[in-house]
């Protein structure tokens, strides 16, 4: 006879084997009994935050890292207020698994007018709706859990995407076979598209004088970095990366031609990728942002795109293909070659005693940022402006380009810091942004994270003033004493420091304190913008998208 | 030839028609232009939010007491967090119109892979999910627009429910004929329905011996406490209060015998209902905390009940309804009778040194209570706390008792208080609650409001701790300096003060400024609740509901 264990605990064991190692959200009468359970199985932590937007922001950020992440809600008030954060993680293809605690199995049954509901014995409203965002859904049953579990982990590591499992509260403590779990998850290429994809490739190789290689954010999202790159290497093949999947390879790469998005950003890797007679486009998604507004290379016939579950007209997931394209890369040489000119990079003068511009903070924190740490840029003047810093090798590099949601990359913080344990983490957010999701630097100082926070403070949405309107009032925000809120929330275990000048920035990045959380408030002009959202606004045509 | 103005500025026109002075939201791309043109239409106000969940609260709050409110938000990213709180509104029947900026029209024709969509071409993700909860919803189309901008704004005041209105940031500047705004927007009953219920009214009336009004929170929805209690005074019916209409009927009415939620809070009320023979249900909803879990006496033939749109069998509207009732209320008159006795209610000894517990300090906030405030209690102990004191004449009271989300009250304050400039808010909200949606006290102060904020700080989420696990983990919560984080919050405009005992309880409220917010620390025991919520519990099984 086989162990019986309960079904939270069978979710949280299926949890763990997938890397999981912590568990995002927020307690709700109708999530207890599951959260009793699961939070029983070893090494599983429970790292609760103020609120489900947050918790969302900081599980994709953990999902992005990890492979997966848990991100745990109860019914109605509590997983509405993480969609936006789960149609994130889908737009930017992010494996978070969203278990909600939902009513019991007779409540629904009998159509109870429960809280938490429309008060109509409705109770599919809210799966339905989620239903438009995630590539898998289950409401758990009595005699198809284990299946269902099982279902809702394998989609969202095989997808990359968000997944949803309901668990009637009812239903948590249902004993489930132990034995299942010796079996692991795992999903299977086709064995013809695999052995069709290595003759595609094969030919395609041999046939191409200048191929190249767009690195895209499946890359790291798949832990493919290393892989790709050894590729590239054996094969003598150029890479340029994504700005979706930034600091995926090392800057110091000689093949590494930088960051591509249309003949935005690098006017040479769009010349690089214009000349190729072979694009292998490794998990891109060719979105406004991303494209420089659409002027990239248009992929044809000479090209191969490597999606979640295909490579090119091969049903072949993600990491197999990039074996095949490795095992093909190993056979083929190509000889070294002239790449077009990188633009030249000339630093401007900054003088200590001037006021902070974007110009200047970009440039001295692009020489201050140390190697292995984890940056998040949030949407705005954070992301444009350290989107454009070449990073020192092994950086972890967490924005949002295809979502932009505002407000993400704070909570992000707590999941990026716990999950990569071994890389400070430093944020780069603005004061718009931070905002939005402010209570989670509670939650990063409680789980005893030291990030860098650059807090940019620059008196509303620059962003929005860069796009249309610049001195409407809908772009003014309540002015905060940021330093202030911080020790507040932090319980004074934060530094926090304001700086207004070039100098000031300098001697406060020098003298940061490592062992605890740091608040860099920096001050800038509200009509000032980094150069590289000059453009995308220009290319937007003000707004006109 | 009639005038031509903007869409935006007809949606702002029909806005201000219906009471509306104040835009709820948040600005994002896509609702740039919109915001740009909606923001020209004389005494609407722009009240941006840190983020749009708070956003939505303050809407809602607002709509309860104006009979719309405008929740203005970006595709995706920004309508998607306000999921929780427009479902809400559903919830409890609150007429929020929820505007969202979307991408133009060309970017959904040609399928663009825009920002703030999953990047695969389809822009119908959100709207469908939003059709979940609300009651009406449109996207835009040049040859339509003033006919769907009227049919959102209708539905929702008509069925007192949320509508959703997608707006393409290209049509936002449309070219719409004025001359339709010199139509109101207005539903009409059916008039055979409303023949049909003055004679069912009458039949039923002159029929009982013992009738009974419930007084739901469809009637402070519509505005017509005092058209209810004047048809229950002309005929001389006594009339309970559902506990989510709260301060609709003044307590010193003799008439008005109580708040009913089945045999929970007042069992005399209960005993009012069973032995009527006609129960008039005026907006009530049966949903498990409205009945004291489903104690409350099941509508039977002997019955009828109004809802929004129907008045038992008659498709009438409320408001129609209500005056239907007054007509035939007029027409007959019920003698005087005995009423069950209510339930003494003997004060507890206060000793001013001894730590405030959940009973003294109930006891003690009713005893200061002032008449003409609006009183904003979240859900937790502060509302199972607050419900239960009978309030002074001529006071607003608002929960969320069916929706029961916690966070919600904090931003509430924004909306009530701007709603309702003569009243100073009080809010009673737990230290779990408002870690939710903190950002908005800086709203609040920013607006120029000046609450008396009663922040109950028992480390953490104690409903949860009376339900199920009191000890478990996932109910602690990062500490704060609540009185150091509201002055960073409010630019210093707010005067704090933290209390343990009753003698400084009572001294804070005596001592209270009326000239600026208030923010007073009450700090509890985690595991002391309200008698009601203990009794909540039991009923609900520890959660097993």
């Amino acid at each position: 006879m086989t162990e019986q264990i309960t079904l939270a605990e069978y979710l949280g064991h299926r949890l763990r084997q997938a890397g999981v190692g912590h568990l995002f959200g927020v307690p709700g009468d109708f999530n207890l009994t599951l959260l009793d359970h699961l939070t029983k199985v070893p090494d599983l932590q429970w790292t609760g935050s103020p609120n489900e937007l947050n918790a969302g922001y900081a599980a994709d950020a953990y999902a992005r890292s990890r492979g997966l992440a848990a991100l745990v809600t109860t019914y109605g008030v509590g997983e509405l207020s993480a969609f936006n954060a789960v149609a994130g993680s889908a737009a930017e293809d992010v494996p978070v698994v969203h278990i909600v605690g939902s009513p019991s199995t007779a409540a629904v049954t009998q159509g109870r007018k429960v809280h938490h509901t429309l008060a109509d014995g409705v109770f599919d409203r809210f799966s339905t709706a989620f239903a438009q965002v995630v590539v898998h859904q289950e409401t758990v049953t009595a005699d198809r859990a284990a299946e269902q579990i099982d279902a809702v982990l394998l989609a969202a590591t095989t997808h990359r995407r968000p997944t949803y499992l309901s668990i009637p509260m009812d239903l948590a403590t249902l004993p489930l076979d132990a034995g299942r779990l010796t079996t692991p998850l795992r999903s299977l290429s086709d064995p013809a598209g695999l052995r069709d994809l290595t003759a595609d490739l094969t030919r395609r190789l041999t046939g191409a004088t200048k191929p190249v290689f767009v690195v895209g954010h499946l890359v790291p999202r798949f832990d493919l970095s290393a892989a790709v790159l050894e590729a590239a290497r054996a094969a003598n093949i150029p890479l340029v990366t994504s700005l979706a999947a930034k600091g995926a390879i090392d800057a110091s790469q000689p093949l590494h031609r930088g960051d591509y998005a249309g003949t935005m950003v690098d006017a040479s890797t769009a010349a690089l990728v214009a000349e190729a007679d072979l694009v292998v486009e490794l998990g891109t998604v060719a979105s406004d942002v991303l494209t420089g507004f659409f002027t990239h290379r248009v992929e044809d016939v000479r090209d191969i795109h490597f999606s979640a579950t295909r490579a090119g007209e091969h049903e072949v997931l993600f990491a197999d293909a990039v074996r095949v394209l490795a095992q093909v890369c190993a056979t083929v040489r190509f000889p070294d070659r002239e790449y077009p000119a990188r633009p030249p990079r000339t630093p401007v003068p900054v003088d200590p005693d001037d006021a902070l511009t974007q110009e200047s903070l970009w440039q001295t924190i692009e020489t201050w940022l140390p190697s292995g740490t984890a940056v998040l840029a949030d949407t705005g003047t954070a992301f444009f402006g350290s989107v454009r810093m070449t990073l020192p090798d092994d950086t972890v590099y967490v924005g949002q380009p295809v979502w932009n949601s505002i407000g993400y990359a704070l909570p992000a913080t707590l999941g990026l810091g716990l999950a990569e344990p071994d890389r400070r983490p430093v944020l780069f957010v603005g004061d718009g942004a931070a905002q939005m999701t402010v209570q989670e630097l509670s939650t990063i100082v409680r789980a005893g994270l030291t990030p860098v926070v650059v807090l940019i403070n620059n008196d509303g949405y620059t962003i929005e003033r860069a796009l249309q309107s610049p001195k409407a009032a809908y772009n003014d925000i309540a002015a905060w004493d940021w330093t202030a809120l911080a020790l507040a929330l932090g319980g004074g275990l934060v530094s926090t420091r304001t700086v207004w000048t070039n100098g000031e920035l300098e001697a406060a990045l020098a003298e940061a304190p490592t062992d605890e959380m740091v608040l860099l408030e920096v001050v800038l002009d509200m009509f000032d913008s980094p150069p590289l959202l000059q453009e995308l606004a220009g290319r937007n045509g003000g707004g006109a998208q």
